[in-house]
């Protein structure tokens, strides 16, 4: 279990005094993180107990790429809809959207993204999303981060014995951008799209 | 029942000689069209015997311009799904890819469209794919028609009594243009996506 950095007893003391509720989950808050993409999809599981994190899995989900559009995501939808029968997340965080790519990339990546949040949608979860500069900033202090360096943060974060696959480091760290939201005060917790 | 434009008896006695098979199919085909998008997909089904085309239905999907996007490709998902199991269609057809949206626009399609193909998918259908400059000119004969052009042709083309909602138009057109390919040579039908 790692610790997070949270709020200190005495501004929280301060913030009841005052009204304001925190989020500080009483129960356990278990985090899917999504790292869309058609070819090769990164899912992982956090859990949040109010004060520190706890790795549960990661996964890759492949498609070959000369599999046909349809079977793909097919695929995506069936492997995220038995990861989540398996993990029992309660709440999913996805990366927001690239507005810099360009149509054609941004039409590839909608397809799969479409199909996770709906696999999610219909499995009831809440789903909210992170802006990739704003998961980078959260993970490591640096909105420009690259792949390698989420993936030795992850590790060192979450006390992992080895490297997380490149994929599943990026899922790891949308899903720890989104505890750190959420453990603030609650009138500014994000909101489910 | 419209007839459609076919191959005269001659020619094709012709290419069974030469051993060409010719897709006319001995059962009926029917077809649903797909016009997507996350507001407002236009669904249409049409049946095919081989010679002529009969209308069968048509719906649109409605989201409200305000409804969360995991909501919206929930509800195309599952409104799309109890059609295919009240028509049972066993072919889809879906306007291809327009690159010339900027990437805000495509993502947003995307994400409708994954969701959409994904759902046929499941079902086991077969989907194919046109471009939109394509399906214009199929039913037009105009690679610039307008929407309305489109809803004039539909309701011409199909008898109907009175214009199909422009959406539904589209999906028609989307379904008769895959008629027109299916119903040529075998060897240069289609394939699906």
């Amino acid at each position: 279990m790692t610790r997070l950095r949270h709020i200190p007893s005495n501004v929280m003391a301060g913030f009841q005094k005052q009204n304001i509720s925190i989020n500080a989950p009483q129960e356990e808050l278990r985090v899917l993180g999504i790292d869309a993409s058609l070819r090769s999809t990164g899912i992982g599981v956090i859990d949040y107990n109010g004060t520190s994190m706890k790795y549960i899995d990661g996964l890759v989900i492949k498609n070959k790429a000369n599999a046909p559009l349809s079977a793909c995501l097919f695929n995506l939808s069936s492997e995220l809809e038995a990861y989540i029968d398996k993990h029992k997340p309660v709440h999913v965080a996805i990366e927001g959207i690239f507005y810099s790519r360009n149509a054609r990339t941004a039409l590839r990546l909608g397809h799969a993204r479409g199909v996770l949040i709906e696999t999610c949608s219909k499995a009831a979860l809440p789903i909210y999303e992170y802006a990739p500069r704003k998961i980078k900033q959260a993970v490591t202090g640096m909105g420009t981060a690259t792949k390698e360096q989420i993936q030795h943060m992850m590790m060192r974060v979450l006390n992992l014995e080895k490297l997380p696959q490149e994929d599943v480091g990026d899922a790891l760290a949308i899903a720890i951008t989104h505890i750190h939201n959420m453990s603030g005060i609650a009138s500014l917790a994000p909101k489910p799209i």
